[in-house]
């Protein structure tokens, strides 16, 4: 018996390697083409692309491109939520126009203010504790959550194509990491779970910090302030920061994300980068350059001529959410 | 031939593990063992203190700690030599008294002015250039540039014991950073030769950084401020915006390094923290208490009673310098 499942073991690896497809969400177009080839170039020692696992770093923007993003950004709707349960159990912390509409549910009245508006109800909601707590909270919004569009637990929007992908690269030796304009401690709240991806590969924004003993106890808390925020140009930068090397592939999903492709792009050796665009209408959300969510505009103008690979929702992906059959 | 090599290589492997000391230049003392010991319980599954390998976090400060630090840290050292002979190039770049100082390889006169002295030419010699350009001048420097205390190279002057410590712990499946109030791009430039540590395992003190496309190639640059300092309340305050997770293992040697080991040491299952005592006059330097660079003070007051071990180094190490037999 052992013996029969040691060969059949062996066969499986060795006899049939073209069945195990890496992207099986993934329709045999030429995005798909395009993806696995620049893989099989970098890493066969004996291809002039080589490129050492040490180098072979990936990153990945999170909202929009490994999980969904509308009809906001779902860390500003859990800064929503825990704002209103806060401000029930306390009325005088909604002591600003803004805080006085998070704190009725009316999403309106906050993206009147913009985005100085949803950083204020992102700040009264996430700061003054430690990040231990901090994360518990996350952890227990997304275990029950629900998105109004989609009726799908956020946690369940995650992209199953992209989940693949970063496991595909994972298995070829790239060191995935994700380099989301959301904050760092959030998104660290689930990207094992979600990606496989550990909290030190996860590069965001994020609020001042305060170490103290509290209570007897060593504490790192989140402070007040926003000390940096992880978009545009912040991307190469809190890249440079965080990991120290120039990534050779780089994924994103709109135009915040086009400063980490140009420059992801621009060095030398064979590099790759990849636009999501939200082309799916019926089964996700179409949405591009008028969007005020993941704006997406000089990525499509310019990305095809540095030659960015457009992902095609709609085309190229045969099924969207992870957590949906 | 080959199958006695093979053979040998299977006695060598399977029937002396004793013989394969992890850390030779440690002396057989209580030390030692208590490192071993500590190492040997978390990584036993039978144990009850075993700790997964993802939360297996090991964070070692640098100066003082996995190389020396007198006369003073060697990257005011570079930073001195490196403004030098950026003044003579251009005189009017030494526009202040500390620069004056500086340009003139006066280091009393730049140590005059306190830790804002040093500061002010670490700014003026890091400032505006592109990181890579930057780390390839600290890698030149490091090729030629000597202690004037020991005639080695200041990259020979790395603790060959702690070397031997962080493969040990690396072997362990242990994720080992080094957490350095020193400049975490210095520090990248030689991390990986000098201890095995990749760019991405090292946090530490950093200017703000600025993303342009300078002359057609995108670029990311330090800027002329100093964002972060990665010392006292700000180790562990750079961890958890760094890492994410409290090290279980924290390893520095000055006050500096209190906090961080503090709160490593003071979290839930087996922690160790370990500060090494500079007690060897003959072949290193022998200072603690009053010394103006890396003071241990509260360290050695407090730490035995928290449970830390300290490294005698002119007892429990039978070799310094990496570089120097």
């Amino acid at each position: 018996m052992m013996m029969r499942f040691g060969l059949g073991l062996l066969l499986a690896t060795v006899a049939f390697p073209a069945l195990a497809d890496p992207l099986p969400s993934w329709n045999d177009t030429a995005t798909k083409e395009a993806i696995i080839s620049f893989v099989e170039r970098v890493t066969d020692p004996a291809s002039g692309d080589y490129v050492d696992p040490a180098d072979r770093i990936a990153v990945f923007d999170n909202d929009g491109n490994l999980w969904a993003e509308q009809p906001m950004y779902f860390q500003f709707i859990f800064a929503l939520d825990t704002f209103k349960t806060m401000a029930a159990a306390d009325p005088s912390l909604a002591k600003t126009d803004v805080l006085r509409a998070a704190a009725a549910g009316d999403l309106g009245g906050v993206m009147a203010a913009g985005e100085a508006g949803l950083l204020e109800v992102v700040q009264a909601s996430h700061s003054g504790m430690s990040i231990e707590a901090f994360q518990d909270s996350v952890r227990a919004w997304l275990d029950t959550a629900v998105n109004p569009k989609t009726g799908l637990r956020y946690r369940d929007m995650t992209y199953q194509p992209m989940v693949e992908l970063l496991r595909y690269l994972r298995d070829e030796d790239f060191q995935t990491y994700i380099v989301s304009g959301g904050g760092i401690q959030f998104v660290r709240a689930f990207s094992e779970d979600a990606y496989g991806i550990p909290p030190q590969n996860v590069v965001g924004s994020y609020l001042d910090y305060d170490y103290a003993v509290v209570d007897g106890a060593p504490t790192v808390s989140q402070g007040a302030d926003i000390a940096f925020i992880d978009d545009k140009a912040g991307k190469p930068e809190g890249i440079m920061r965080h990991i120290g090397l120039r990534p050779i592939f780089a994924s994103g999903n709109s135009d915040g994300d086009f400063d980490m492709l140009q420059w992801s792009t621009a060095g030398e050796g064979p590099r790759l980068g990849v636009l999501l665009h939200h082309t799916d209408g019926v089964r996700e959300f179409a949405y591009d350059r008028d969007s005020h969510i993941g704006r997406l505009n000089r990525g499509l103008d310019e990305g095809p001529g540095l030659g960015w690979v457009i992902i095609d929702m709609a085309n190229d992906w045969n099924r969207i959410y992870a957590g949906a059959q």
